[in-house]
Parts: structure tokens; C-alpha cells; sequence
């Protein structure tokens, strides 16, 4: 029996603000201490994650001097050479701080969309110098509660000009980065642009180079308005889109609750970590959870072990199920595997509509099939249960 | 003072099933007699509407022999000539009969694949023999409730071909067709696959002919998954794909109501009207929605006559919240204008960042602006309102 | 290792109108045979259920003659004295008709409340002929989607004199026959007026004989709303009001789902069935719940036989984790036991006040204290998962 | 025509703590600076709103001396003496401080839940001190993430000790004060245990006192569950029990947005409106919500403008409506009106069954009978447009 040990191998990786969050929320005031971002690094390496990822004022708090900036990075680099770790992922913190009210990239204020590209681009030059291969993009800010105060047409068209901008910075400058979108449909803002994982891939073709930028689905963010988030990942997939992911758990459709991987809808969460396994995805599985607010120090460390071995769990039981021979019979009956098979060979010609249309269809017995999906439905309950 | 009258000229229009809707529903057994489509034409145009749209088997029964359908045709064709009536859409039923209970185009059994594309294909003669400019799909069961019997990467791979033949058989007929997807997060399936409008556009960016095909977005559809229809038309709008439109109103993210246009959400459907009106789009106003099941036949008109009446009220409010000064200032308080502006003149270049770079910004007056969007709402409900 | 076999001691029962539903929805026809009612017991009975539970309408159709009924109810009678079958719920259909398309008990018309009266009379004459224990009021209808029209207020009277009514008969016959009222937030009504299981105690509270009738929570319909199914329970037991209840699955809050007991939210499933064998609840397990539509006859009993052996493992895994030291030192941890002792023993007095008031707390330590729910949640989902 | 210019009688309200909110929120800092209690009472005064109300830290810093207490008490009761201001309800705040974070009376520790309630007695004397009818319990914190570290059966009993507790307090202190329970289904915890109206009367029905206790319903938090806030209101006050009432906004069921009266869901703030000024209901007209994270001070007195405006033009819309003959017309036509009739003129006899049980029912013309709510709704909405 395996022991669900995470190794580096395993690519876990966990935001510093993650395993940092002090238990602030709306209503209330921190529950825990600040964590040093290299105690940060120390700890999960010993848990077995592979990296971490960071915002720029996760390492660097806002408005640091050149000086402060660089004897943080120095110190957090030493943490990162001593314990192994890698930093998979960088990001902008562009929604903290209260110049960033009305929005960063599309803030009606020209001065702050200003401002934010060139925060966005020192933060780039941070993460290129930590080797990071993939930089996300959350607007967080990118929204609005009064429509009428921000016309949705610019504000997509500033979004992409952003977005291109930025591409070409780190086209200019030959860095080894990827950007990855990652859409959410509110909060904090009342609703935000890049509201799912159809939005941000909609945004990215509209781009001059679609082929630099991806997504970053997170399972919380489609939860909340309702979807499947095995359904955005396939489609991230299919698109060849999936740059990074963001595993964590949401209770249904309410506020923002970034729970520990596996808290929440265990089935979908080992449909998800079947569908990674079996798609090559090879990027970071990076955790964006915090701990509950009624933790303490120690809660954290229960809290980040939890993630990565409900994932191994999940991991092993994906592999045992594929191998079960009654759960190819009830594939086999659902007809899962012919839906892989084209429709039409060779798609449309006048030759292939002839076909369909002198092709003779037994309409009542296609009208009578069953598709056996609740005896399939049921082994995946049971495998899930382990029983 | 206006009188609301509608004319040709305000090109609204209406399902043939959304009048004819006979007050079913999960619980329940109709409530109304079935409407004869000739009887609607005739109803809808003395009411001033411009003209209807319709499933092929709003029609023609599934399963009539050729003559009958020759003769339902040319009877349909009739009641148009004689109101001045035309038909400003047209669609395929591919989810009342049982044989699609587990999809059409992406049906697991590829058998059920064919005979849906055929149908499809004999629908669109059936549109483009009526007239209708452009041809609607709605993916009613292309979804899932029993996620591993039905790979998702393999279902939007199924999807594009479908689209694909149809674009090939519309080209290859010279039909006069835009084609335009309809999404909607779920019901009947558990979780659908073209769930909101970002998710329609990047399977259409992925087509072989993504030129011939938009959006049709639903307000109800988005509105299930909490989305912004008002962002999900600007992204449309954005993207040149607002192809049709579908109205109607939704009380939150509940089962499917397709309640009267102005039913719910009186500030949304104001701007959207707003935003419609100024954008240059011309298809059709098509109320997608249907009488309270409470109703009798004389409801039926009550409520056709409301879907249409709402709009042009709320239209002429839009005239007038545009010729507002309040309203230009607080506009003009709240930024809104200054977003079309070009965050950096030309995009990237080196010395475009260079610029970026020296720029001084006063970060402390930047982050206490405010936005005046309290102001700009108020504003917006007072001439909602009409006081 | 448990077979996970039902057996009649388990209080498995099942609607007659779950298996028997025909896979009709709002936008599709039916896709399966309607199945006889006796067929149903002998297939249930053959399963390991106990019993069945009716609507009037389910085994009469409306409108049926005195001799045809007593032909019908003769014939299921037969069978369920041949199969040992037990009838374990009675209720009233006032949903399907049109009649009913306005409300029963608060229908505006005052005609067709008292003829929802007088059929509800006698489907509970029906009841306690088949010897039922627990009648049931779901107010499928009681309810708008145009508040204007129906003063809630009102209908809040009238269903409170329905019910008054109806106890005053149940009194009257000496039946032996609890009540249980079944809240549901919406659909097929816009808003319904029992909305809650909250709702539906604070509408007993007020009846003349609430110590008749109890609640009757659906897992679907607290999960429409967002709400936690296993408080709403605990609510009714700590009320002594669980006298009856609905297992099924939802999938958030969406359109009504009734999937199999165990498809969605395990680990809800896990801990409901915890609380119920825990709770001295020895009422009927009831299955409101219908196989997908996707399905075939077959899939049918797959569906039946897949909740009950659901059911049983996860009760099964309810011991084990009870039995589990780790899972007493978790709970322990979490301070779990310590929330059932007296805040002030004795309750409120002038000394009680006085000692809380002479007090000294830590409050720095009391505010560090953390709750280890992350351990005890994981420890949940490993025993859920069966490692 | 009006000038919707609000004056004392008008009994509006405001929560320091909504104009006092500084703008953080759970992904970014304040964007205004904190507003001193008298600043608010005097700039609110000028506005013309009646009173204000608090929390005990709104005006005393949790751990003030006692000294610093009475300072600040005095101070404040200047300003109310100065402006003519009332307070107009008081309640604890026991949601901020990190003691809190497991829940106040449902702690599982039992040390925190005898802070918790002597903090609230200290807030009751200060409210008392400050002449409040009512005292407002919010269980911000009453719920839980991880249900298995909560049993919410001893939470209920918790709950309902300590509000027998405080009723006893507030009983030998002799106060003339109400008790309302505020229900909020989630946020900041997972789960709250009083979730809607409906569960707060249950539990109020269940204290020792229940004639001293009623509820505060919340606009945004019945819409955060789905349910009709007007339902809600109802109930409230068929059940005797409105003693307090929160009048904000919420798109939907998201985050808590608490946003300005009328800001989203005109149509039910206008039948809002209408019930509260029909029905008696003579408490305050309190407003919980907060300016826009958006705005600067100036929004803010904006914000609170707009409320009161908004709710006085919505007061005037509603005599407009009542006095309409078209109005009165389709009320009748809904049968809205003999919704007030008892179905059964005394209740239940023998007699009165016999009578049920000898009338003839014309079903057919019962069941085809239409309630014309599509009339009256499209004139509530002619009416909230003002056309």
C-alpha cells in the first residue's frame, strides 16, 4: 500500500500567500501571525512540495526601495538553493493596494493602467530572474458593480492592449515565460471581464500572440458561477491552453472559500485528477487554498500536507479505476469510447451529405437505447469509497 | 409622450414555442391548447411585431411524410405573405425526442451523431427555404450529468465537427446563413458544454470557418450562472459576433424561467437596451420566453404585447439618461469616457516602456480618487424610475 | 467485509413516481414506458426495500371512478401482501393538474382550494387504508413568480387553515397518521412560500396542533438554496420534528435535480447517514429520487439498487470512523464534545451574571487557540475514501 | 411633485458601521480613512435621517478602560443630543476579534462563550445607556466549515441558551428592549446555523421568551440563499415578528455585497416598499449597507442619500399604484384579493367536511381559468418606470 508521500517529483507546488494567509476576512481581523516567506519555503519542502509560487508583494511588500528589493530576493533565492525548491509560477499583485479601486489593466483612470503595466513589468523581470516558467494574470479588479461607469467594449479592448503590451516585453526580452489568464466571474469586484475559462480563452485569441498566453482554471472560480470545472479543464485542454492550474475547494455558489484540495466535491476532484494524469499535462499542480480561519501555525502544516495527499489518493484510486474491468464494461455500455470516432470520415463533402442522407436510421431502437450511465456513475461512487 | 406602439420597424420577433408554450413543466400538465403557428403570425403581427422564428418541429411535426411537410410549409408561407410577416431565424429541435437523450452531435452513439446532422441539414433547407437569415444552435443535450461517460475533450472535438459539416453544407448550398450558437450553463443536461458566451466564442475560434459564426446570447442563460448578460453582449459586441439575441428575464441562478422581458432585473435590461440601441447591431429583437403557466390564452398577448412594450419605454429612457447632462458629468466624474483612450500610444516598443519607466506617478493622489459610481447609479435608477 | 446487501430492516423505501418516473423534462419527451405500480413493488421488494411511498395519483389516476379505485388500490394491496412490502408514505398530488395551476391551499381561487381540500381528505383516507404512517405536504405549487398577485401574507393564513383543516380530520378519524411538511425553495414556482425546513417549523409552530406534524427535508431542496442539508437536520431532530425524510443529490443550486442518493456531495452523504443512525431516527429511509433520463428500464434498478447500497456503506464507514481513535483525538482537538455542555449551568440568575462577570479570561490565549478543523476534515475524507 | 427630501418622521437609519466602512475587503486595503461616530451622526442629521445604530466597538475599541468607555459614550451622546439624533438599535460585535473565530455562542470552547456573552451584556447596558429599542443578534461567526468539529444540534441548544440568558438579563434589568435575530445563510462561515428567517423564527420559538424576541431580516442575505426577500418580510410579519428591518442590495446569489437601497431588484424594493408602508410596521428604517469600495467621502454621503431618496420615491410610487382603478382591475383579475377569504368558514366540523364532500366542482372550468398575472406584473413594472 503506498504511503501518499509527496516528493519533488510530484510537482506540488504552493502559493506564499496560501500557506501565509493570516486569517483575515471580511469580518474579521487576523488570526495568525505573518509568515516569513522563507519559513514558508523551508516548511513545504519538508512536506514534500516542489516549489512555490509568489505574488511580487508577497516577497516584496509595495513601495519597497531597489535596495530592500534586492537583499529580500537574495535571502529568499538562499531559502530556494538550500531546500531544492523552485518558484513554478509569478504574479502581480494588482488588486491590494487602493490605487488599483476601479481597476488595474482597466481602471478608468489612464494614469493607474499606467502604473499597472509598468508594476507588471518590474514583477515579470522578478520572476524571470526566480525562473519562473509560467506568469499568471488574475484581475481581481478587472470589473465593475455600476456598468454604466465602465463600458465592457473598452474595457476588453484595454484588457487584450495590456495583455499585448506585455507580450511583447517578454518577447523583447527572450525571457522563457508562458502567461496564463486565469478567470474568475466575481469578487471582489461585482463582476468581473474574465469571468471563466470560455472567457479568457475568447480573450486570448483575440491577442497578437494567442500562442504565449493560456489559462489558469481554478476549481473555486467555476464553481462559483455553477460549472463544471472538469468541463473547463477539458476544454483547456482541448485548446491546448491548459498552461497551469489552480487546485482548491468550494462549497456551491457563494463567496470565495479557497478550501483545502479535497474539502469539497471529492467526486469532480477525482475526475479532475484522473483527467491530469491522463492528459500530459506536465506543469506545476499548484495549490491556491488557505487555510481555515480558526487554524493556528500548526493547522497551516495540516492544512498543506492535506492537499497533496488527498491528491495522491485521488491519484492512485484514478490509476485502480482504469484498471477495473468492470469499469471498461460500463464505459463500453455508456458508449464513452466511441464518442473519440468522427461522425463523418473526412468532415463535409456533397459525397459524405449523400451518404447521410440515404444512410436508413431504426429511429425507435436509437430512441430506446439506454446509456448505463448510473451503473457507471455508481462504480465511480465505489471506487471513490474504496470499497 | 410616446405611445409604445411596435412596428416592422423595431424588428421584433418571437419563437413560434414561446407563444405556443402550453404551460408544461417538470410537475405539471399543460395548462393551455397548443397554437396553431399560422394562428401566432397572425396575433404577433397585428401586435406589431416584425416577424416570428422557429424550431424545424415548431412546424413540421417530427416524422411527417414529405407532403405534409410540403403542405405545413406552404400554409406557414401563406399566413407570412398575407401579415407581412417574415421569419428571422430558424433552428433544429435536437432535444424533445428521446432518441437525443443523450445528445445529438455529441451523442456517444455516433449513429445518433449521423441522424442528428441529417436532421440539422434538413432544417437549414427548411430556414433558408422560409427566408431566415441566420440559424441558431442550441446545444439543449450536448452536456452531461455522469462526467466520465462522456470524455469532454472528445465532446468539443464532436461539436466543431458538426459545426464544421453544417458551415461546409451552407457554403457548398450558397445559402445566405449566419449561424449562431446559443450557450447556457445547464437543464437539461447537469453541466453543458457551450455554458456562457466566452465558452461558444472559443469553439467558434476553433472552427474552419469562424467567420460564418457568432453568438446568440440568452439573458436567462447567463444569468443562471450569475454572470453579467450586460458583459457577455460587450464581449460579443467586442468581438463582432453578436450575431441574434435572445430576450427574456431570470430570477438568479435557479431552474430556467424565460419570463417576460422586463420581468426581473429592470436595471440590467436597461442598459442592455442602452447598449443595443448604440452599438449598430440590426438582427433581430427576439424574445425568447414564455406566458406564466398561471395564464390562459388571453395572457398569451398580454404578454407578448409586455416583452415588446418594455423595450421601446426602456429605450426611450435610454435616449433620454444619454441626453442627461447629470448624467454626461457624472460620466464624466466617474471616468467612464476615458477608458477608450489607449493606455500607451501605439502598444510596446522599447521606448514606449522606456517611457513607462520614467513616468513619475503620485501613487498617494492616484489611490485616493475616488470614482463617483455611487453618483452615476443613483442617476441611472432615478431615470429608470422616471423621476 | 459487508456484502452491503438491503435487507427489509433497513427502512429502504422508495415513491412509487422515483423508479416510475418516464424521463419526461421541460424540454424533452419521455424516454422510458410508464411502469405499473405493482411491477414497481415486486421489483423494489425483490431489491431489499421495505417499502413504497405514493401521491393518490400514482396509483389513481385523477379522475378515476369509486370502482376503479377500489379495483386498483385492491390489485396493490395483493401485491403488497405478496411481497411483504410495506406503504411507508402517503401524499397528495396538487401539482400536476392545471387546476392547481394557481396554488392548492393557496390557490386565489377559493373553489379550487376547497377542492384541494377535499382531494387531499381523500388521499388520506387513501393513506391510512394502505396503512401508512407518515403523510406528507409538499406544496409543489404554493408559491409566485409575480408577487404582486398573491399577498404572501395571505397565503401564509390560508395555508396554516388548510393544514388546521386537515389535522382536524386526521383528529377527527382517529387516524393514526403523523403529518410532515416538505419546504423546497423554488421550482416549479418562482418562489415557493415553505421555503426552508426553518420555514416549515416556524409555519408548525403556529398550526393548532403542531405537535401533529413535522418536517419532511429534502437533501435537494436545502441544497437549491445553498443551505447545509445536515444542519437543516439536526435543526428537525433538535426541534423533534424529523418525521420523515428525502434522500437524493443536487448539484448546487440549479434546476431540481433528484439524482441518485450519493451521486453528488459524499461527504455530506457520509455525515447525514452518520447523524441519522446516530440520532434515534427510526422512521422510513426514503428515496426521492429518479434514475437519469439517459436511461433504460435497466437503469432503472441500477439506479434503486445504487442508493440503498450507497447508503449502506457509507454507513458502514460511519462506524468505523466512530470507532477510530484518531478520529476521538481529532475531535477532542476540535473542542467537538465540549459544545454540548452549559455555557452557565443553570441558565440566567443574578449570581449566575455575577460569577461571568468576576471572571477572568485570557482573551490573548483564548484568541490563539486553534480549532484543528483541518486534521479532523481530512481524517473525514480519508475515512470517505476508505484509506 | 415630491422633493423625496427625508425628514425625521421618515425613521431612517443608518449602521455606523456602513458609512464608517473604510473600503477593505478580502483581497485589498482600505481606500478611506476612518470616520469619527460624531462626524457620521451629524453628517447623516444633516441628510435627514432619524438615527443611528452600533455596534459596541463602533464606538468603543474592543479592551478600552472603563474610562475611555464613558468618554467616548459622552461624547457621542452630544453629538445625538446636539443633531436630534436617536439610536435607533444596538447589538455586539462578536465577529472582528480573532476570540471569536470557532463562533461566540457556539464556541466550542466553552471560555469563549462566556466572554462572549458577557461582552453582550456590557452592549446591552450600552445600549440600554443609549435609549435603543431594539438589540440586534448577528451570529456572524454561529457555523462552521468542517461540520463534523460542530454538532449543530448542541449548537442550536448553545444558541438558544444564551439568548435565554440574555432575556433574562435584559428581564430583571427591567429594559425596555426588543431582541431581533439577524439570519444570514453564509459568510463569513461556511455554514451559518440561523440561515434564513424562517430558521430564526423556529429557533425563537423554541426560547424561553419568545414574545421578547423577533426577527431582522436582511435584504442581501435571504437573496444570497435565493429566496424572495418579500416572502420573507411576510412571514416576519404574519408571524408578529418584524422588529427590525435591513434595507440594502444583492446581486444574486454571491459574496455579500451590501449595496446601496435599490441598487439591484427594483421591482422587489417597490413591493418591499409597499408591504412595509401598509402593514403598520412603525420600527426603523435601517439601512446596512456600505458605499462602493470605489467611492472617496464624498460617495459616501452620496451613498446614504441615495438610499433614503430611492426608498421615498419608491413609498410614493406605491400610493400611485394603489390608487390605479387599472390596478385594482387586475388585482381582481388575479383573484388577489379573495386570496383573504377562508377556504372553509370555520375551520374544521364534521359539517363543514360534509358540505367539502357534497359540493360539485366544475373542474374543467376551474382548471382552464387564467389568473392574468401577466397584466398586473406589466403593471407593477409600467408603474416603477413611471409611464
Amino acid at each position: 500500500m503506498s504511503t501518499y508521500a509527496p516528493t519533488r517529483d510530484h510537482r506540488f507546488s504552493f502559493g506564499l500567500w496560501t500557506v501565509g494567509q493570516v486569517g483575515r476576512d471580511p469580518f474579521g481581523d487576523p488570526t495568525r501571525p505573518p509568515l516569513d516567506p522563507v519559513e514558508s519555503v523551508k516548511r513545504l519542502g519538508a512536506l514534500g512540495a516542489a516549489g512555490v509560487s509568489l505574488h511580487d508583494n508577497d516577497l516584496i511588500p509595495f513601495g519597497s526601495s531597489a535596495a530592500e528589493r534586492d537583499r529580500l530576493v537574495a535571502r529568499f533565492r538562499e531559502a530556494l538553493a538550500e531546500t531544492g525548491m523552485r518558484v513554478t509560477m509569478a504574479t502581480t499583485n494588482l488588486f491590494t493596494h487602493p490605487i488599483f479601486r476601479d481597476g488595474a489593466f482597466t481602471s478608468n483612470d489612464r494614469d493607474v493602467r499606467r502604473f499597472a503595466l509598468r508594476k507588471t513589468v518590474d514583477a515579470i523581470d522578478l520572476g524571470a530572474e526566480l525562473g519562473a516558467p509560467i506568469y499568471v494574470f488574475w484581475g481581481g479588479r478587472e470589473g465593475s458593480e455600476v456598468a454604466a461607469a465602465k463600458p465592457a467594449t473598452d474595457a476588453f479592448e484595454r484588457y487584450k492592449e495590456a495583455l499585448d503590451f506585455l507580450c511583447g516585453y517578454v518577447r523583447d526580452q527572450g525571457y522563457e515565460l508562458r502567461l496564463a489568464l486565469e478567470p474568475k466571474p466575481n469578487e471582489p469586484r461585482g463582476d468581473s471581464f474574465v469571468a471563466t475559462v470560455g472567457h479568457a480563452l475568447a480573450l486570448i485569441d483575440r491577442l497578437e500572440h494567442p500562442e504565449m498566453v493560456g489559462v489558469n482554471p481554478e476549481i473555486a472560480h467555476e464553481t462559483i458561477a455553477g460549472l463544471s470545472f472538469l468541463h473547463a479543464v477539458s476544454l483547456a485542454l482541448w485548446a491546448g491552453k491548459l498552461f497551469h492550474i489552480d487546485l482548491n475547494a468550494q462549497r456551491g455558489g457563494r463567496f470565495d472559500q479557497d478550501l483545502r484540495f479535497g474539502q469539497e466535491d471529492l467526486k469532480e476532484a477525482f475526475l479532475l485528477v484522473r483527467l491530469l494524469e491522463s492528459s500530459g499535462y506536465d506543469g506545476p499542480l499548484h495549490f491556491d487554498a488557505h487555510p481555515l480561519r480558526v487554524e493556528d501555525e500548526d493547522g497551516i502544516w495540516e492544512f498543506a500536507a492535506g492537499c497533496m495527499r488527498t491528491y495522491l489518493i485521488l491519484a492512485e484510486k484514478a490509476r485502480a479505476f482504469d484498471a477495473d474491468p468492470r469499469v471498461a464494461a460500463a464505459l463500453e455500455a455508456a458508449g464513452a469510447g466511441t464518442l473519440g470516432l468522427p461522425t463523418v470520415e473526412g468532415g463535409y463533402s456533397a459525397e459524405a451529405l449523400r451518404g447521410l442522407r440515404e444512410e436508413t436510421f431504426d429511429v425507435d431502437a436509437l430512441a430506446a437505447r439506454g446509456y448505463a450511465n448510473e451503473r457507471l456513475d455508481q462504480l465511480v461512487v465505489e471506487h471513490l469509497l474504496g470499497v
